[in-house]
């Protein structure tokens, strides 16, 4: 069935431009100035709006079993919730076990993601090392479409991964042609000051930031670049927090090294005084690691999407309820860690970064989709308003506005991180694989919807054929 | 007339792909797959190459008048050797003398353009300051497609804008939708070591570099930068040749600022040597501001090239002979500064760049059109392989070798920087809007063929109409 | 007359240790536990207290005309203030209008010293330049015990010096054996931030911060720096009060450059809400430049201390009352800038500094008398308590408190920017040229008995004879 | 015995001044000018010469048991060699193997050491981690003077202390209070490089320094200055060799953190074109970790040193001879690694830092002793020229030249780093404890002579009794 987006404006990272956008099937057919449709064409007005790509999250966690309980989140209502806030794709973690079959672990997941209503894709983690690791590195890498693998430097005693694994996980990831990624946290220093903290009697969630200082997260950061640049190989760090980690990356950025950075909406708007709440309800809903910080990060966080030593924004997705959060309410370390917000990204980036004038709508395109979809192989398909790609595109009303809370949220786990925030710039349409999952605060998802995204691995361009 | 260039390896600066381009008159008409020509259309075959934007050169200047006396390209040889070299637009500089209306300069220099061969368009200098300078600044810009404004913080004596007529300039840019852009060296610095070389006695060409180290560079590059965060107007920065200099442009950007910087083909690749060669007349030809610079400031250029703390490639074209030359053989500040480059820029970058491996073909689009077009405002007219775009394309051979030489060089004044180096990678036809230019090392550039490019203001983008 | 120090501990900047310190005359006789002293010696008792080198106040305004007027504290109250708070030698800049002589300039100042109770010496000024004003510098060199010139990167239209009088100056102190000194803002910034400021009808003295943003004092700071690096001098940056010029220096420094900076102990614990206050004169009573900066700023001086890229603490210290601030209530550009401290520095550095954990008592040492001894050649006259130095002590109660204000100050003005602040850690005793000047709060300043303290030349140390 | 030095220049860390110095017994019992001394006074004429404290080399290993093998040079051997060069005084390491006891070990050495000539100490080496490790610390501190822990960040599967063994230990020492050092190199990443080149068949010694490039250094830096600054204690990094590594250290301090920095004489004057010699045994000669860096690197270490971002220098001194240096010649990872210099080290950095205007001849005594004195708290018994201060002196004859051989040196080994290298500024007499032990190239050592020397723990001074 032909679609067409009439009148809009239509954002890609290069550029802002007058054009209709035609979709037939799950692709953009055409995109131009008034377009000639088939009579029978579903129109969307889009006059007043922008039209951009849909949003990738490269950082969610749905369906993750922890501590023998698991996130609220599945991966229909995830993505579903996603669709409503623009997000038509996400990047998933799979996170085997020590000593358990990457194989294994990725078709469990892969399971899991069945009922997913938008698109879908997954990093895979390497927590442990063996030459099995090396072996189903190269499978995934080569027959399961994974092209990026993630290294937890925190979590000591689970699945932190030590120097010896990072060295031997990066240098076959560049084998691969994939591209490592990593959790940037001191794992030692971790355990230690909430040890620390503990036998002090500081068991509540307000010790949860004191444990996990910007200092433990740069020493991690530059850890992994170090290994990353000795070893010649590309590298992502997830979740980049503060100004010191992000200095690391300029670092090795300004030396010439290929380093990325992905800012959570969260870390970008929310600061630490939340775990200084009287509720430790409250502040236990805000336990994610690395931990929300104070303003000046959350300054330096914005300079580094705008510097470009930053490329992408994700959420980190990992809904926990009160109930489930409580598991800690003795002792911090106990709080499931994770916050939500997949369907508020793209609003809250928008609000915070356009309206003020911190980015450009292209700039925002490029942190909210195209960087992600470049970085990890999935352009053009995905991440650009173009001929060919998947039609999965956000008509964007820059007047609307919403005020966003855990009532109205198509999210699980009854909490919002960004509760009782309004934000001006919302998604009016979101259209996925060329259906519109979404129209006027109506969501449509429809839950085995969405597909698993193959990413190959990163080859050379070459004129040869 | 169509034209339909076939089976090769369109290269953007977000991707490469395969794809034939096809022209019509002076624009690209469709680019995919298995296009469908007409029969009539002439097809040019780019198997085994790249087709990639043609070559924007942000610094040159034709036709110079300097000294009682005038560089040896003007623009019909200076943009048809560009032509040659892959190069279809050029940025050359209107600079007024003090005292001297911007429009009566401006209107002088598009005279001295009649005859261009491929397309230019007009940086133009800001000299001095009052209140007529900034009412023409308005007109250029609103009546003449004028939207960069040039400053040379060194030429004590001469044409050195100060301070205050750096932020009056800046801040008028502002309003008006323009870029500011500075040649930074901190100009009382050099005239006073220029006096000291010169009562030591050491009055040679290799006294120039010495006269121009880092650090004056730097500073300058550092006040220019401050004055326009303090204004809150953008800044580019032409010809960096330092890291110092790199370093204050990384600081600003990591800091949010909008700073972009100019990197010259000669100092990516010819170290300073130069002047300390026996042979004065040698040591001479190489006589630029800023100095070719040691190799690690080289490092630190393509560094900052690959980390996108510099965003173009250019030449500071601007030719003089022997005899020209000769004007400082007693006294080196009496050296006509200047050297070529406009044909050999796009080569050298590649056979540096992307056969080391330091930049990817996108990255070289980047560099050498791409991120030009979008800080000057020419995109996506130019920069870009689309339908839409200007034809200005070159398909580029990455195989074919050329040894360059002033002996076999289309540019005039019988020197070339270059001189001996073998390049691999070379243009192996060149399409200016819309014609072929230059094929298989035939030249055949047309006087009168270039267009002025108009450079509308910059404007926010808007969804509304 | 012997005086004898009992029972304290002798704090020097390298070391503390338990000694008496026995004087005679204006001299230090010995150091050393358990001296035998004659009896007819006065004893102090210094039980449970440091004995410490007189503060040295390296920026301090007495007596100086301004606007018509005059600083309140002539060159008696206000070294008479200083000996109240344990600083025994002030540092004043002799400051000639432009195209006034240098001699003439320092023989009035010379005259309005005779009446200090402290020791004195100055810093002069260079706020123009011809032949004369190189000559001069040289007999001040030579013949008047200057070893430091103080150059006015602001003030346009007044004191301000452009580059080419920088460039003159620095390299005639090279030659002299001189050191050169900057007031670090950019005066041009500031004079068109200023001129914004009111066209937007914002007279008030909240202004005045916007109109020096830290930004201002980097580039100047680091232009100077260039400047002096370029020239091969050392260079000393006085009132440093932002991260940003701070970093300057620092990098400066670690690139092996002899630069050293000065620290105002206002600017370490007084942060510019101070500017936002209700009440005009309030606000008006704390404009200086620079300005009080926020509490990012305060941390990062204090980690200049602790790191050694700053060297001395000092005050800035001019004082003007209600009635003389009051000349720019509608107009913040003609607020008389200044704020005293002479009384204080050394209390409020005691108390943020070595209380806090942040100094050792030795550092204290440093940043308020040593640093500033060694850098100004005054060492080992000055800044130690040793065998032949002055007999400019300090005897330091560390559990005394005083709670500052403006109606228990000796200095004049009526106004303390301290006002209200608690300090512990307060002089019990002070001591200046061997005779005891203040005691236990009650000061016994004597008129004219500050003696001008010639600084030689810096020479290269040699063995030879 | 009365002794007098007469007519010298005497330099201390602040100052260099005229004076006479006379001992008595061991102890320096005056400084001045013109002493009178008792007839029956040996007397050394210092006229034309500086008088200076004897060196403290921070970093030796005499007597070191390695692979089978122990280094050529004892505890007699080496100190006589640190005395003719003007050393007075060594730190050694006790290095347990993993499970040995602290104190077994720690009385081994002392045993080794009873042979000394010259007055030693040692820093202990935390190789291990349970809690006999923690009791065995506090014991050394309280009981056998030491204040100094060693920790090897590289030697994976022999000493390398991991994470965990750093944090318990930093911890522990600031408890004790005492200072945490580090040998920091990444011992995952140089057994990986190790790994590779030995696949690779690069087996000789020119592989040695790909194994241990800067980076690796700098992460390790970074990351035990991290662990230090979350821990709140201080920290001295031995053997900064790099720009990187040396950049970390500059952060740190630039924010207030107490971080130190040991360069090694060879690394400030030796460059890494030795590991390409044609001659294997002379690269071999060369082999010590981390490796002789680029000249880009030394001049970053002068300027650590002029900045106080560097504060002592030392040999690290492990002599092996040829013959044991064979045992690595089909595999460059069993080059036993170590190289000399305790002989040399005053007057290469003399040479190479004073003569060129590098260091003044107070930063020279800073750099050779006094920094380290204070640092490890043998100040002021150690590096500097006072009343009560061990009279361990040497006359320095700036004029005097060497040239550095291993056939006239009197360190064993037969090899010398500095072979061939001419330096002007040499001893002429070395006192020790009150004792001539080497004079106008005469060295009279005299086995067990030296003492060791206690380093009682930090403790905050205090003004009470
Ligand atoms: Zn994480
Ligand atoms: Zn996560
Ligand atoms: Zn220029
Ligand atoms: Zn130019
Ligand atoms: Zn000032
Ligand atoms: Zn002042
Ligand atoms: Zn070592
Ligand atoms: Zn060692």
């Amino acid at each position: 069935m032909t679609m067409i987006i009439r009148g809009g404006t239509v954002v890609n990272a290069d550029r802002a431009f007058r054009a209709d956008v035609m979709t037939f099937g799950d692709k953009i057919v055409a995109v131009g100035e008034n377009l000639e449709a088939p009579h029978s064409a579903r129109v969307i007005d889009a006059h007043g709006q922008y039209v951009m790509p849909g949003g990738i999250d490269t950082h969610t966690h749905m369906n993750l079993p922890f501590m023998g309980t698991v996130t609220q989140d599945d991966f229909f209502t995830g993505t579903a919730a996603g669709l409503a806030g623009g997000t038509t794709t996400i990047m998933d973690f799979v996170i085997p076990s020590p000593q358990q079959s990457l194989l294994e672990a990725f078709h469990t997941w892969r399971g899991w993601a069945q009922k997913a209503a938008g698109d879908y894709t997954f990093h895979v983690a390497v927590t442990w090392w063996d030459d099995s690791v090396r072996e189903e590195m190269g499978i995934l890498v080569r027959d399961h479409g994974v092209n990026s693998f993630k290294h937890f430097m925190a979590y000591k005693n689970a699945i932190m991964a030590d120097d010896e694994t990072l060295v031997n996980s990066f240098r076959r990831a560049l084998e691969l042609g994939a591209i490592p990624t990593v959790h940037a946290e001191n794992g030692e220093l971790v355990f230690q000051l909430q040890q620390d903290l503990l036998r002090r009697g500081l068991t509540g969630p307000s010790s949860h930031p004191l444990s996990r200082p910007p200092a433990v997260e740069a020493e991690a950061a530059n850890r992994a670049i170090t290994i990353a640049g000795v070893l010649n190989t590309p590298l992502y760090i997830v979740h980049v927090s503060c100004a010191e980690s992000l200095e690391a990356i300029a670092r090795a950025r300004a030396n010439g090294q290929r380093v990325y950075g992905e800012a959570l909406a969260g870390h970008l708007v929310i600061d630490d005084s939340v775990y200084r709440s009287a509720d430790p309800e409250f502040a236990a809903g805000h336990v994610m690691s690395p931990p929300f910080r104070s303003k000046h990060h959350q300054a330096a966080l914005w300079h580094g999407l705008q510097a470009g030593n930053l490329h992408t924004t994700a959420t980190d997705h990992c809904t926990f309820c009160a109930a489930q959060k409580a598991a800690g309410k003795d002792d911090f370390t106990k709080i499931p860690n994770g916050c939500g917000g997949v369907e508020e990204r793209m609003a809250v980036v928008w609000d915070a970064g356009v309206n003020t004038g911190r980015l450009t709508p292209s700039e925002f395109v490029r942190v909210t989709s195209a960087n992600a979809a470049q970085i990890f192989n999935m352009y053009p398909r995905k991440g650009v308003i173009a001929v060919g790609s998947d039609a999965d595109i956000v008509v964007w009303d820059p007047e609307g506005t919403r005020t966003i809370s855990a009532k109205t949220q198509h999210a699980k786990g009854g909490f919002n991180v960004f509760e009782g925030r309004t934000v001006r710039g919302i998604p009016s349409t979101t259209m996925a694989a060329g259906k519109v999952v979404f129209d006027r605060g109506v969501l449509m998802a429809e839950e085995g919807a969405g597909r698993y995204v193959e990413r190959p691995a990163f080859v050379p361009v070459s004129a040869k054929s």
